[in-house]
């Protein structure tokens, strides 16, 4: 089924927003968390992260800068500090809850139900919660002139993940950690038949490793 | 477990790259397809794309400017045009073949066994094979200094469906699609038991759709 560029373009802007958001398939889910200047505890949930490389360790994301995010964008250009936290299975309810937009005095941990805990001098509180939790520190904060998104760039400084998911490569089990992935603007998975695939060449035939 | 900055800047690089990969979560699985001005297809299997805006269509996607998305790359400038490709269950290997180092001259499509397909005056291939295939414009062509990194940013003009996988409301059941999701390097996931979750607001509990 072909839906054309005019098409797109007369949807109904929900019915858009539903559509578009789909088509990059399967996608990460973290919660933001961040502080004020003032101590006003903020967290919001993302979809939008991305990795951007190993060395040094980099990792992007994207925000719009309307009402529901205002508060993280203002935090991290305030601080420099922000933590990145898987979206486990146990908490999804609480992690969308964080969309809604509360007033800026509000601690969305609070609302939500989620612990903040503050860890290694980090500035910025992680997800108690979250089986895999990063502590990042910003350097680059580009807003997008295409559409008036903004594009974050952190570095990781600390990693916190339950170690029965690393490998004896270095490679982590994400399904073991119970992370879940978000597709659209509000459904969320859990996984499951992961297989691992051998590094590709062009002369060799692909194994499945384990 | 804490990997502080200092555990991660000593580990082995393949360790290292294993690792960082998988901290973002489940990531999408797409094939970038396109052709050089000279004629030469060219597929290859990208984790970073992600969702920029719904209005305008747009979507970005990071690269490495190594060898391997070299020809990926060259042809995105050269002709502007490009396919975005869910990759399905069905051809888990043969997409992530295509991350081997082929020479130029080669079409990865012949290499893996995918069928490339011209649809509506696109300049770029889409697979034949996809659930979910969009054709794609070159908006802008971004070198990120911070790591040498490039982030491509494109307009959606064409989308593929299933039309079996649109509901009521534009959203889309990507898991119908049996569209793969990737986590780390190289571990590919078919999804079960999504959760649909309804419009987040303040003053009120979420309920499961569907």
């Amino acid at each position: 089924m072909l839906y054309d560029k005019q098409t797109i373009e007369q949807m109904d802007s929900r019915y858009r927003a539903h559509f578009i958001n789909a088509l990059t398939g399967y996608k990460s889910a973290n919660l933001i968390g961040t502080v004020s200047e003032s101590g006003i505890e903020n967290l919001a949930i993302f979809s939008s992260v991305f990795h951007l490389g190993a060395h040094p360790p980099l990792i992007g994301m994207i925000s719009r800068p309307d009402s529901v995010t205002r508060d993280t964008l203002a935090n991290i250009k305030q601080t420099g500090s922000y933590t990145i936290n898987h979206v486990g299975s146990s908490f999804i309810k609480a992690a969308h809850q964080t969309s809604a937009r509360y007033d800026e005095d509000i601690s969305e941990f609070d609302m939500v139900g989620l612990t903040p805990d503050y860890r290694n001098g980090h500035i910025a509180p992680h997800v108690n919660e979250s089986p895999c939790s990063l502590s990042m520190m910003l350097r680059e904060y580009n807003p997008l002139e295409i559409n008036g998104t903004v594009m974050i760039i952190g570095e990781i400084i600390d990693v916190y993940v339950e170690e029965h998911a690393i490998r004896h490569d270095g490679s982590i089990d994400v399904r073991s950690l119970k992370s879940v992935s978000v597709t659209g603007l509000d459904e969320y998975h859990s996984l499951s038949g992961p297989i691992r695939l051998s590094y590709a060449k062009a002369d060799k035939t692909l194994d499945v490793l384990e």
